[in-house]
């Protein structure tokens, strides 16, 4: 069967999640210092990535759970908090190394979606921050499936919403046992984007190798 | 009595939320026409002006309500407008000409603070994007107060929050009948901050004015 859609995952597969949580965070916990919060940068970090871990990442209150933990309730340096680590988000928001070229070439020939585990809006808002929301034909995420990946009924809903059979659609994403087993398990193609070097046909460590991947997938 | 402090109003005081918020509407509006809305700019400003006068300016679901108005509910659309509001609201945060220079030299004599109608996490906020939020010995809400200027309550606090008398205490706003009426009930001086030209001594068009302002009133 011809590829007809390639089907993308988000965090850190479309842009680099890991260094901007890790950034924002850390940006956070410095301003919250700076503005009155006096305890050791690394002690903060270790206790907000608990908070986090506990709560998920789509929780409103992390930094007035944090405070609380100290014992107190400054509006000041939850503001320094949550402004820090917003603007901070908005530096690191940018689409990895050939993301946006590879895009405008499969943009010829293929539909594109994105396939992920979040919240709707959140998900559509990274898109729109990473301007990359143009390219996407269809974004089906767990929350509107009520199921994560790699379950099975993510993979159809995404592959329904284009019209698409699975053994003409690709799915590209960093984590194997998630985005990867996921897709095969319904008999989509599946290319594992990973940071060391690629073994085998559908491996990549650069974004725009897919291009190439994809010829052979023909 | 000596002034020993000097409150200020936030919004239209010490940054231009006039200017931010239109331009923010505006570039929302046509970041959703961009992401498919296909209807008239001016419509679509008319439309989510009135449903923020209906909710108030702190609600979370502003496009939400407005693409029900169209029978609408697309993910795309949403985050289209709530990024670009946030991006251009960003831009648009910056203090007034003159405030950032008029407060390093008031901070040597005067104890500074802030009085202001809003939601305290959300003030906080924004001197923490105005990059201010360090000059200020006290912020006072009308969330904490559970009452708004021009009511006595809130100018009462503010000057308990950092033990100073009415008459030793200067308010600064460009609302006439909310700041400055609200601060001579009580016995504190008042001066409007004004976009014509000052008729009297305790009215300033420029924010570097207060400086001489002050000295006229030790």
């Amino acid at each position: 069967m011809l590829v007809r859609a390639v089907f993308f995952d988000i965090d850190n597969t479309l842009y680099d999640s890991a260094t901007l949580s890790k950034m924002a965070r850390r940006n956070s916990v410095l301003a919250m210092i700076d503005s009155g919060l006096d305890l050791p940068v690394e002690k903060v970090l270790a206790d907000l990535g608990q908070i986090i871990e506990e709560h998920g990442s789509n929780y409103h209150w992390h930094y007035d759970e944090l405070l609380k933990l100290y014992g107190r309730c400054d509006a000041k340096i939850i503001a320094a908090g949550v402004v820090s680590y917003e603007h901070t988000k908005n530096a690191y928001l940018k689409p990895l190394p050939g993301v946006v070229p590879t895009l405008i070439a499969l943009k010829k020939h293929y539909r594109i979606g994105a396939i992920s585990n979040g919240l709707t809006l959140k998900q559509w808002e990274k898109l729109v921050g990473l301007r990359l929301h143009h390219f996407f034909d269809s974004v089906v995420t767990s929350e509107e499936c009520s199921c994560e990946k790699p379950a099975p009924e993510i993979y159809l809903t995404a592959l329904k919403s284009l019209d698409i059979k699975p053994d003409e659609a690709v799915m590209v994403g960093d984590k194997y046992d998630v985005d990867i087993i996921g897709a095969q398990n319904i008999g989509m193609h599946g290319v594992w984007l990973k940071k060391d070097a690629p073994k085998n046909s559908n491996e990549i460590n650069r974004f725009s190798d897919l291009i190439e991947v994809l010829k052979g997938l023909k």
